[in-house]
C-alpha cells in the first residue's frame, strides 16, 4: 500500500509545500544579517526517507491478534512508514532528530478507530495486555506530547506502544441549531470540521496556528487557543460536554450550559493530554458563520502604547474578535516579509515612512485587529474600538495589511524548516500574565534571551527574538515569543534545552504561567510542580492513578517523571534556579545531552 | 458572652427582620386561596430557644488543647448557642427540624480562624487527631452542605466535629488595579467584600439571592451564580487563582489570565463544597463600579415569547447584564406582591390591563432586564436589546418595576419562614438546560408537580409552582422553580423528599442538570452518578481520597454515601426510576422517614 504522509515526517505541514520565500525578496538576506549567518548555503538538509533507521518494532502478539479479530485490516498498521509518521510531534527537538534520520523510539502499532466503540474495545484490550496507548490527532504538538516515552520494564520486556490515530473519526455527528451546539468526533481536523459546519451555516470559530493539521481532540487535550479566542474563547470555553474512554471506564459529562453539581469534570479532562484516556467526541458551542470578517492593520509608536490601547478596549467593553500586537522586532520581521512596492506606491510608502519617523514611530509596532459577527454588532464594536486605538496613537494601515496577514497566517511554521536547512535553531515559547506583570515579563524575557545570545558558543554572538500579544483577557494576555540563533554544532540539544530552560524560568520567576496554549508534553513537565504546587500535582496524579492504574495512557507526559527530575534533565526545582551559576548551568545542560544521547541510535 | 446570631437559628436572615407583608395587602389572601389553606392561623411557629435540645458535645480533648495552645480564646467556642448556629444550613428540612427544636447532630467545637496560617494549623491538628472539619461561611446552603453528617465510628467512639466559621477572614487583602483583580479572604460576606471594593471604585459583581449572608468561600465551594451572571459570569468564571488548605497540604494555583499547563486545578476546587479542604483566599476578577445601573420591566404574552426574545438577544450579541423572565405563575405572585394603585393611577392601570387582555396578554409574563457598565456601552446595548424584545411583543412597564424588584430582591427567602408558620411546605429547585430542551424541561416539571399536587394527602389536593429563567448562556439557561403546598402532617419529610425526588428526576430525565447553582450537599448526592457517570465519579473520588485520606473534610457531602445509596434514602439509581410504581415510591419515601427519624431526639 502506498503511504501518503499527511505531514512531512521531518518537518511542518504539507509534504508538497515549502515556505513561500519567492514573493519575499528581502526576507532571507534580512534573516542572515540578523543572525550573522556566514555560510549562506543549505548545510543541514533532512536525510532521505531511505536513510531513516527505525528501532525494531516491539509487537505484543496477543494484543495484536485480539485487535485484528475485531477491527478491519485497514485500521491496523505496523509498517515503518506509519511508525515513522507517528514517532514524533513537531517540536524543534523532534524535527532535529527526524531530519537526521534518528528515531529514538517509535510506536509499534498504529490503529485507526472508526467509532467510539472501537476506542472502548482497543482500550480494554490494551489494559488487559498492558499495552501503552498514545492518542494521536494531527501530531502537531511542539512540546513532546505524542512522542513514545514509556520506559516501563515488564517481565516480558518493554511494553508495546500503540499510536491511536483518531483522524478517521472526523464527522460532525449532529448540529443542535436551537442550542447552537454540535456533536463532533474528536479526530476531525480543523478544515474538515469547519467545512461540515460551514455547509450548514455554522462555525466553531477555533483557528490555532496549527488549524490545518490539528484535530478537535488534540485541541481539547491541550487546552488550545485559536486566533479569535477573544470572541469565541479558548477551546475549554467552547466545550459543553464530552466522552473520554479510560482504561477503567468511560467518562461521559452532561450536556448543560452550566452546572454546580460538584467540580467541573470537563475541566479534569481538558488539558489531560491523553494521560487519562482518549477523548472520542465532544459537544461544542458553535456560532452562525460570521456575516462580517473585517481585519485591519495599525501601527503603534511602541509596544507599551499598543498595550494601553488593548486595555482600554477591554475596560470599555468594546472588544475585537482578535487583537494581535507585534513588538518592534516581530514588526521588523513582518515588514521584511512584504514585497517591496514599486513606482507611485513606493513613493507614497516613502512619504508615509518619513512622516511616521518624524512623529515618533521610530520603532513601529504592528497591530492586526479583527471584527467578526453580525453586521450591526461588528459595525458598532469596530467603530468604538478603533476610536480607542486612535486615541492611543494607532496609525491606520487599512485593510490590506489584514489581508496580507490572513494570507500568510498558516505559513509561518514552514519558515522553521527553511531555516533549519541552514543550521538555525528556531523555536517559539508562549505564556500569559496578568496586565500588571505583562510588560515586565516581556522585557525580562527579551533581556535574558539577548544576554544569552551574546554569550552564544555558535560563533555569532547574536540571535533574534520577537514577540506578539495575542489572546487578550479582562485580567491579562498571552505573550508569544519567536527566537532563533545559529545552531551550536554538536551541542544542539544543550543549546535548545538551555534556551527553553532560560525562557521558561524567566516566565515563572516573573509571575507568568508555564504555557498559555502549547500545553505540557514532556518538555514542560519538570515545571509542573512550580506551576500548580506540590499538593495540586498530587490531585492531578490522583486522577491519573485511579483512571489509568497501569499507566498505559501516554506515559511520561504532563506529570513530571521521577527519573527526569532526579537527573535534572531540565535542572529545575524552583524558579530561583534561573540564577544558578554559569558552571552549574553548563553542567546541567551537559546532563541533558548525555541523557538524550543515551536514547539515540548510533 | 452575649451571642449575636447572625441569622435566625430557625429560619432565614436577620433575626430582627420578617417578611414585609404589611405593604402587600393582597398577597396573603392570594396565597391562602392558591394553596387552599383552611386554617389561616399560625399553627406551626418555631419553638423558643429554651426548648431546643442539643445533643451532648463530643469533644476531642487532645485536639482542643492543641488548638487552645495556639489560637486566642475568642476563636474557639463550645457553647450551645454557637453549636446551634452551626448545626444546620437553610434547607426546608433544616428549618423544619430547627423550628421544632430538634437538632439531630451539631458540631462539637466552633473555631474562627483569623489567617491562612490558622487554617493550616487547625487542619494539621484535625488530621492528626482524626477530627472532622466543616467549612462554614454564611451557612445559607439549602441542600445540606454544612450539616454535620459524619457517621464514622472509631475505637474512641464517634469523631469530634469542628465547624470552621470563616467569617472573621473577611478582608480584601489587595487590589491590582491594572489587572482588575483583587485578593480576597474567603470568609468575607457579600456586603463586606463589596463595600471594601466599592470604597476604591471596584465591584466583584456577584449578587446571589443569599448575597447578604453568604461568603466568597461559600460561593466558590458551591459554584454560585449571581443575578448579573450574564455580564460577569458564574463565580468560577471570575476566579483567577486560590489557596485551599487540605489535610495533606495546601493547593496554590497560579495567578494567570489563562493557561494550558495540564487540567485546570481551579476547577477541581470550585464546587468541591469543603470535601477536599478549606478555601482561604482567592484572587478574583473585578470590575469598575458600573457607571450605569439601568433596570426595566416588560410584559410578554407568553413564556415562549420571552424565551424567543432572550435567544435573539444572545444570537445578535446584544446581551443585557441580567435577564429574568418569570412564567405566568410567578408573574401572578409578583402582581400580588404589589401595593394596589389608587385614584388616577388605578384608572390608568385598569385601562392598560384592558388593553393587554384585548391584545393577547391573558397570561402575562414579567421580564426584568438590567444593563450595567460604562455609559456609552450600556446605551448601545440597551437600545439594541430593547428593540429585539419589542420585536417579540415585549410591553414596556418602565423602570419602576425594575426598582420594585430590586428593592424586594433579597426579601423573598423571608417569605418561606412566614409560610412555614402556617404549616406550608415551600421549597425551590433549579436546573439548567440547553435551549432545545429548556421549554420541555419547563413544561414537564410544571406538569409532573401539578399532577403530584392533585394527589396530595394534605387535604388540599393543590399547590403552587412557578418558575423564572435567570442566568442565560449562548447554549441554554437556568430554570428556577418555587413550589409550595400545605404540609402533610406527620409525614413532612416523606412529602419533602418525595417532591425533591420527583422534580430532580424530571430534570435529569429530560436532559437538564442536577443543579445550576445550589450545589450538591447531601440532598443531591444520590444523583451524582447519573450526572457525571460512574467513571466521572471515580475521578472526583480519587481527588478526595488522596487529599483527604481520613475523610475528615465535610464528610457525607457531594459524593454519594454508600449506606444512603443502599437504603435508598432518595430511591434513585437512574432517571428511569421516576416511572416507578406509586407503591414503590411510597415504600421508598417511607424509608426516608424511618431513616431520618432514627436520628432524631425523641
Amino acid at each position: 500500500m502506498e503511504i501518503h504522509f499527511m505531514m512531512k515526517w521531518w518537518g511542518w505541514g504539507d509534504p508538497q509545500k515549502t515556505f513561500p520565500m519567492e514573493d519575499k525578496p528581502n526576507l532571507w538576506s534580512w534573516v542572515c544579517n540578523i543572525l550573522a549567518l556566514q555560510d549562506k548555503n543549505k548545510i543541514s538538509e533532512p536525510v532521505s526517507r531511505e536513510q531513516v533507521i527505525l528501532p525494531e518494532a516491539n509487537i505484543n502478539q496477543e494484543f495484536l491478534s485480539e485487535i485484528t479479530s475485531k477491527l478491519e485490516a485497514n485500521q491496523i498498521y505496523t509498517s515503518d512508514d506509519e511508525r515513522l509518521e507517528h514517532a514524533y510531534g513537531k517540536s524543534y527537538a523532534d524535527l532535529f532528530y527526524a531530519r537526521k534520520g534518528i528515531i529514538k523510539k517509535a510506536p509499534d502499532i498504529i490503529i485507526y478507530p472508526h467509532t467510539h466503540d472501537d476506542v472502548e474495545f482497543i482500550m480494554k484490550s490494551a489494559q488487559a495486555h498492558n499495552v501503552c496507548v498514545i492518542p494521536f490527532g494531527g501530531g502537531t504538538n511542539i512540546v513532546g506530547g505524542v512522542d513514545p516515552r514509556d520506559q516501563t520494564m515488564t517481565a516480558k520486556g518493554m511494553r508495546c506502544i500503540v499510536s491511536l490515530d483518531m483522524k478517521q473519526m472526523d464527522k460532525v455527528i449532529s448540529i443542535d441549531t436551537q442550542s447552537q451546539t454540535a456533536i463532533i468526533q474528536a479526530g476531525a481536523l480543523g478544515p474538515i470540521l469547519e467545512s461540515q459546519l460551514c455547509e450548514k451555516g455554522w462555525s466553531l470559530g477555533h483557528y490555532p496556528d496549527s488549524f490545518e493539521f490539528s484535530t478537535l481532540g488534540g485541541w481539547l487535550a491541550t487546552r488550545s487557543a485559536g486566533m479569535q479566542s477573544d470572541a469565541y474563547g479558548k477551546i475549554e470555553d467552547m466545550l459543553v460536554s464530552l466522552k473520554m474512554v479510560t482504561p477503567t471506564g468511560t467518562v461521559i459529562t452532561r450536556t448543560t450550559p452550566a452546572s454546580s453539581a460538584g467540580p467541573d469534570l470537563n475541566r479534569f479532562i481538558v488539558g489531560s493530554e491523553g494521560i487519562l484516556g482518549v477523548i472520542t467526541e465532544a459537544t461544542m458551542r458553535i456560532h452562525k458563520s460570521p456575516e462580517v470578517k473585517d481585519y485591519r492593520g495599525f501601527l503603534f509608536p511602541s509596544f507599551e502604547k499598543g498595550v494601553e490601547a488593548i486595555k482600554e478596549c477591554i475596560d470599555k467593553n468594546w472588544i475585537p474578535s482578535m487583537i494581535r500586537l507585534q513588538d518592534e522586532f516581530e514588526s521588523q520581521l513582518a515588514f521584511n516579509m512584504k514585497s517591496p512596492k514599486k513606482g507611485f506606491e513606493a513613493l507614497i510608502q516613502k512619504q508615509v515612512k518619513k512622516f511616521l519617523l518624524a512623529t515618533g514611530y521610530q520603532k513601529p509596532c504592528i497591530m492586526i485587529v479583527g471584527f467578526e459577527g453580525d453586521l450591526k454588532n461588528t459595525q458598532v464594536i469596530s467603530q468604538e474600538a478603533v476610536k480607542i486605538l486612535k486615541k492611543h496613537r494607532a496609525f491606520s494601515l487599512g485593510k490590506s495589511v489584514g489581508k496580507t496577514w490572513s494570507k500568510d497566517k498558516f505559513n509561518i511554521p514552514y519558515l522553521r524548516d527553511y531555516m533549519m536547512d541552514y543550521a538555525v535553531m528556531v523555536d517559539v515559547a508562549e505564556t500569559a500574565a496578568v496586565w500588571s506583570k505583562l510588560l515586565n515579563v516581556y522585557h525580562k524575557t527579551i533581556e535574558e534571551m539577548k544576554k544569552r545570545f551574546a554569550e552564544e558558543d555558535n560563533g555569532t554572538g547574536t540571535g533574534y527574538i520577537g514577540c506578539h500579544i495575542s489572546h487578550t483577557y479582562h485580567t491579562g494576555a498571552c505573550l508569544y515569543f519567536t527566537y532563533a540563533t545559529k545552531q551550536n554544532p554538536n551541542k544542539e540539544m544543550e543549546q535548545y534545552y538551555g534556551y527553553k530552560k532560560l525562557i521558561t524560568d524567566t516566565f515563572l520567576k516573573n509571575g507568568a504561567t508555564l504555557t498559555h496554549h502549547h500545553a505540557v508534553g514532556y518538555e514542560h513537565s519538570p515545571w509542573m510542580e512550580t506551576e500548580v504546587s506540590a499538593t495540586g500535582l498530587k490531585a492531578l496524579k490522583a486522577v491519573k492513578d485511579v483512571l489509568d492504574p497501569k499507566n498505559i495512557c501516554n506515559p511520561g507526559k504532563v506529570l513530571p517523571v521521577e527519573e527526569e527530575m532526579r537527573l535534572g534533565v531540565f535542572g529545575i526545582d524552583a524558579p530561583e534556579a534561573v540564577h544558578q551559576s554559569k558552571s552549574r548551568a553548563k553542567k546541567r545542560s551537559g546532563q541533558v545531552s548525555r541523557n538524550l544521547n543515551e536514547n539515540t541510535i548510533s
